[in-house]
């Protein structure tokens, strides 16, 4: 009795097993974009939009809803001492290294509802998937939803690289230092480094996001399998001339900064286009002076950025704008110097897991390309510790941090439906090992 | 013994005159200089220059400085409702028109102490010399100290054309507004109208002035004889573009503003330099939105000045630039709009006084040039009374509105001869009428 009590006891558990290895698993669409609806009250705004900047109040309690989110997942969440949320469910194999997945739910000021959000609410929709199908994975499977991503990546570098002590200082978009921050969202600025990982600490990083751009949606494809994170380099460019009188200066006598300065614009854009490739270069900003408009402008400043998945690729582009902006300089009057304000390297995804990716779509029938991802992700901060891979979803119109920001309820489910078919190949993948 | 007495009385009267038809009359050039030099110290810089903003306490004390100079040299001064000094001699022949000459003493902020300050100081010396010489015009004369010349051109305009309301209640460079300030320097705002001055009222009005730009020294000329004060018109361009993840977005899908604002500037300056002539075209400011590394510009905002002596060449250029700015804004995805900010209608000067001026410079054997003035002048809202004339002479690296700014002594010296020929030579011509 004893022995076929054990047996009837062990029946559900085998049942349902044995259906999973029949009917795929599927998240439901429907309860993400419902969560999706209730996470967007947090921080909405009322021209449409939310902002729900990290460190504010709304932020805090978009928190505090995903963290219920996450224990109806039937995840054991604590929240570490970068203030990051961390649900965990165990593995089969508890010698396994974890597989992790999430995203962030902080926005930029009038930012929208998918950028962040769609990722953390589809990994946590996959552990409920889980969950409700009764399903065990051999790996551990963490869900991660990180803090103040978009101010300055600061939940995700503090698990990766590790902050140091000036990020702590700055000031974040909520009025609070980031120091002050930590400690409202519940974590111990002081106490950061114990959030900290090692290297090889992970088996593998996913994350869900939308793309931001309108690559998929020009092309009528469903999923993008990131290749990597761009590089960025922001530099500081100078442009030196002499302020003169704009009625008494003739033309030939002017060196006009602003002058030399739209030259440079315009030689900027023709080098990164110039040569193929999905390399980008942006002159975001500009400050003229004295600015008026009766005065030659004497001095210029102005920020330009260039961002590509290889390193060697930002350095040649640049090489090139110097050089070229030395010419423009010498024709007329002015002189170029470069000041780098920032440099983040360029982080791949691992080939393993775009492999991974891809035959998830094609299994479930999506049409997909191979892009890269020209924003920063919380993914490459977690590529400190392990392989990561990266889906992206469409932005319709390409818009992001913007209150249209939009993707489709289908692409969304489509995308997370990949992301479960991507860690659940790779769990049964480790097993063969 | 009357009548011998009367006539031993004028005697010396009559010799003064007979010595002045054989001597020339020239200026005291070291009194001019020293002048200046004690007129700098009010709102001298510590670095160089003034700031002397017309109503600080540097003007109102330079002013009474000025004041007591006029006094000096004989002239009856008396400050009006606009809070000019007006300094009157008065002619032998009572129904002629007064011959006016003068300009201003207020500086930009860290300005120079040659702009307005010589024609201010040379106006007087001419005064001052011709009672030295006891030397008395048929037309009387009058030498005006406006006030406020570099901020709103305020006394000029209130003896011109006439001042709006919208003009009083700027605020000026002091931190006062403009009707604080003409009541501060002892002018009576609520009656300013009473200093205006009809059309036709004045025989002439003379300014000498440094020319402010580089063309007479390159040219290695002494004066320049100022065919007329040039037309500007200011310009509001905006760009609207669509802001946009400079990461996220490929170059071909950017409707980057900025680009387009760099196209417009670069062709704004081909446009003024493709024809020949003197006119000059300026963008002086502009502003780029958002204004980030991160983010394709949406909107640019920018500032264009264009200045000639003929109102139409303006408007034809300004045509050819909107033409061609919509064809940039369809080439990049953008649109270009203009809002016109402020227009002053080009004055030109009286060619018999720049005939004047010629043949005055010719017999003191100084180089010279005709030439625009590419700047405003208080002369220009003398033009609505009057025939206008003016004379230049050389700025040192054309550097003006600048603790920089300088002219030699010796071409000060010239200019001011320049001016008391002229201003003679119209006296005696209006005697052959």
């Amino acid at each position: 009795m004893k022995a076929s009590a054990a047996i009837l006891l062990l029946l559900p558990v085998c049942f349902s097993a044995a259906v999973a290895a029949q009917a795929p698993v599927r998240v439901n669409g429907e309860r993400i974009s419902a969560h999706l609806m209730a996470l967007s009250e947090f921080g909405k705004n009322p021209q449409g939009g939310v902002s729900r900047v990290a460190y504010s109040d709304a932020d805090r309690a978009g928190r505090q809803y995903v963290l219920g989110l996450m224990r109806d997942a039937g995840l054991i969440v604590h929240i570490d001492t970068a203030g990051n949320l961390v649900g965990e469910r165990a593995g089969s194999d508890s010698t396994l290294r974890p597989i992790v997945i999430g995203s962030h739910i902080d926005s930029v000021p009038e930012g929208g509802n998918y950028d962040g959000d769609v990722g953390s609410l589809s990994a946590i929709e996959l552990a409920q998937t889980l969950n409700e199908r009764k399903l065990r994975m051999r790996h551990p499977l963490q869900v991660i939803i990180f803090e103040n991503e978009e101010g300055v990546m600061l939940g995700s570098t503090a698990i990766g690289a590790g902050v140091d002590g000036a990020r702590l200082n700055s000031i974040s978009q909520s009025g609070k230092t980031v120091r002050e921050g930590v400690r409202f969202l519940g974590g111990d600025p002081d106490r950061l480094a114990e959030s900290r990982r090692q290297p090889g600490s992970i088996e593998a990083y996913f994350e869900l996001h939308i793309e931001q751009g309108g690559v998929l949606e020009q092309e009528h494809l469903k999923i993008g399998v990131v290749e990597g994170i761009v590089g960025i380099q922001d530099t500081e460019v100078t442009v030196q001339g002499i302020a003169n009188h704009a009625g008494t200066t003739p033309m030939p006598q002017r060196h006009d900064a602003l002058l030399s300065a739209a030259r440079f614009i315009e030689m900027l854009n023709k080098v990164v286009t110039s040569t193929s490739g999905r390399q980008v270069g942006t002159v975001g900003w500009i400050k003229a002076q004295p600015g008026a408009y009766n005065v030659v402008p004497g001095k210029v400043t102005l920020g330009m950025e260039l961002r590509d998945l290889d390193a060697k690729k930002i350095q040649d582009m640049f090489g090139q704008i110097r050089k070229e902006a030395d010419a423009i300089g010498r024709a007329n009057d002015t002189t170029f110097s470069f000041d780098q304000h920032a440099l983040s390297a360029p982080a791949l995804t691992d080939t393993r897991l775009q492999a991974l990716i891809s035959d998830s779509a094609k299994q479930l029938g999506l049409s997909m390309k191979l892009m890269p991802s020209g924003a920063g992700h919380d993914a490459q901060e977690m590529a400190n510790l392990g392989p990561i891979g990266m889906i992206f979803v469409p932005s319709v119109g390409g818009l992001s941090h913007a209150p249209k920001e939009f993707s489709r309820p289908g692409d969304i489910e489509n995308g997370a439906n990949v992301l479960v078919e991507a860690v659940l190949g790779l769990d049964k993948a480790a097993k063969a090992k």
